[in-house]
């Protein structure tokens, strides 16, 4: 299996430092171990036909900023030349147009190969042309940490949950909006409380995608489409944010026992991310950057789930998840 | 795919219904339903080839106690005499002897049949060897719903997270002593609580598989062989049940803001089952039946999820789980 990722920051080393440590079992799985062949980020690439050596990768990223000598221009072309299997996608998010991550899939699905992304602005935004595009040419693509991070949902309800009806997903999907409220609900204010998270690197400097909900309705997004197989995009999601939420109605929650929460949810007749009142004690009063999902099955009942919804090693956990789904049903392990 | 169901008490039924409720499911995603051809309950049976009518069979049970007319006096036997592909076996868990559903599954695995069960005594008891028995006769053996009942975990262990180096999972495994701790922390004694169960058909008349902590040591074997590739029976546990728990102790742990909770845990290192004490607004401090696992990975970090550990559809669903996985894998569906 020769890899190409396209994205080498936080995830992206995830990634290679992920491989590198489950060499072991990767190659008794397989016999062999994937090779990344090609790597890029947001300027340069390193590339090699038998596998680039990981370690030196991860080294030169961190000494240099960079992944190799060599600028590109155009990372769709890059990938055209270059003969590889899979993409790994994990450039940085960009909600309003899909970026260059929505090229990059839509180039690599045309060309037939399997792809798998954390990516969530192309899925968004172009759920059904891309499944469609997957489809058409036998190609695998799967997504399972665009929601939840190391939190497993996708494929749990792909997979685990395939004979169930769900009826409803609820949950936190930002552990930065998450942060926030639970600060709040200990007396700080909404911009002390996003100061403080911004300083953690929990929030970017401009917070608008996460605060405005805009991140927790692009995984609601998803959710829709790939398990209640609706076909929206982030657009048609009713979406309000946290940055209007005061002290004092954090106050007259608490006066009730409710703490404050940004709650998407996704069903046959909503899809919807605002803040609710939750009840102390309830499980969706989760505190701290965790995240949290609340499924209602018809069989099997309620099933809640929690996990890390980021972080460089967790985010590829869920790649290494994919990556061994992909590779069992290609070699018919299982 | 032709199926024998040895048990036809509430999961067995529920497996019929579910069964029922699925037709159109099943017979769209595999091109033919699956058919029971035997049904055996504690002391007849009922036998078609081309397949049970399942309705019928619901009623008949409700009607007359009983699946068929005509007796039998050996299950085994009785499967070796039908031609099925696999068997579901949920007669009732013996965990001292693993009573008539070891016999039923060393059968069956014996004759390279597939195997679903819910029976945690075989696997308690035999786990090393019926899985050896599986793997030489190439027969899939499953069995998710012995732990945790819907709430996925084995699965989950194996397929989402099998990249994952598992640590630990903890958890509550045992809705009935659950319920009973529950209502003690509202200040009720141990025997008013377990008889309140009893009445609300959670504790059985004779309770102590439940509260002396065996059915919890039961799951927590199964996890050790099935996740961790122990080679350990319910007899390594070190167990401590609940019965013992006083008015007194529970009152003192809620004075430091605790709970009393019986806990399993398995890891490299422990085999262990006791009531230990749970900070108020810990996950594991978890009200009434659920079950709960918390389940920490070396990369993805702390997974926890809840779900329902009993009742006769729940309890079907994770059969039905398990039956599509091994629909699609005989198949060739991914």
């Amino acid at each position: 299996m020769k890899i190409a990722v396209s994205g080498f920051g936080t995830v992206g080393q995830g990634v290679a430092e992920v491989l590198l440590r489950r060499r072991d079992f990767l190659t008794g799985r397989y016999g062999e171990m994937p090779q990344i062949v090609l790597a890029m980020d947001s300027r340069t690439y390193a590339a090699d036909p038998e596998g680039l050596d990981l370690q030196a990768l991860i080294d030169r990223k961190k000494e240099t900023g960079s992944v190799g000598k060599t600028g590109y221009s155009d990372s769709a072309e890059l990938l055209s030349r270059t003969d590889y299997d899979m993409l790994i996608e994990v450039t940085p998010t960009d909600i309003k147009t899909g970026g260059a991550g929505l090229k990059n899939i839509t180039r690599a699905l045309e060309s037939g190969k399997d792809v798998i992304t954390v990516n969530k602005g192309p899925l968004a935004l172009r759920f059904c042309e891309l499944i469609g595009l997957a489809r058409k040419n036998g190609c695998k693509f799967r997504f399972e940490g665009t929601v939840g991070g190391a939190m497993p949902i996708i494929n749990l309800c792909h997979e685990n949950l395939v004979g169930e009806h769900i009826r409803s997903i609820r949950g936190i999907f930002n552990g930065t909006c998450n942060y926030i409220l639970s600060k709040m609900d200990k007396g700080q204010p909404y911009e002390q409380a996003l100061k403080e998270a911004q300083q953690l690197g929990y929030a970017e400097t401009d917070p608008t995608n996460d605060v405005e909900g805009y991140d927790t309705a692009a995984k609601v997004t998803i959710l829709a489409n790939s398990v209640f197989h609706k076909k929206v995009t982030v657009n048609d999601v009713k979406i309000t944010g946290i940055s209007k939420i005061t002290a004092e109605a954090v106050a007259q929650a608490a006066s009730h026992n409710m703490v404050i929460r940004l709650i998407g949810e996704v069903s046959e007749t909503k899809l919807e991310v605002s803040p609710r009142l939750i009840p102390v004690g309830h499980p969706l009063s989760i505190s701290g950057t965790l995240n949290i999902a609340q499924i209602e099955a018809d069989l099997a009942g309620p099933i809640t789930i929690t996990g890390r919804g980021a972080g460089k090693i967790e985010t590829a956990s869920a790649i290494l998840s994919d990556l061994i789904a992909i590779l069992d049903e290609r070699r018919g392990h299982a």
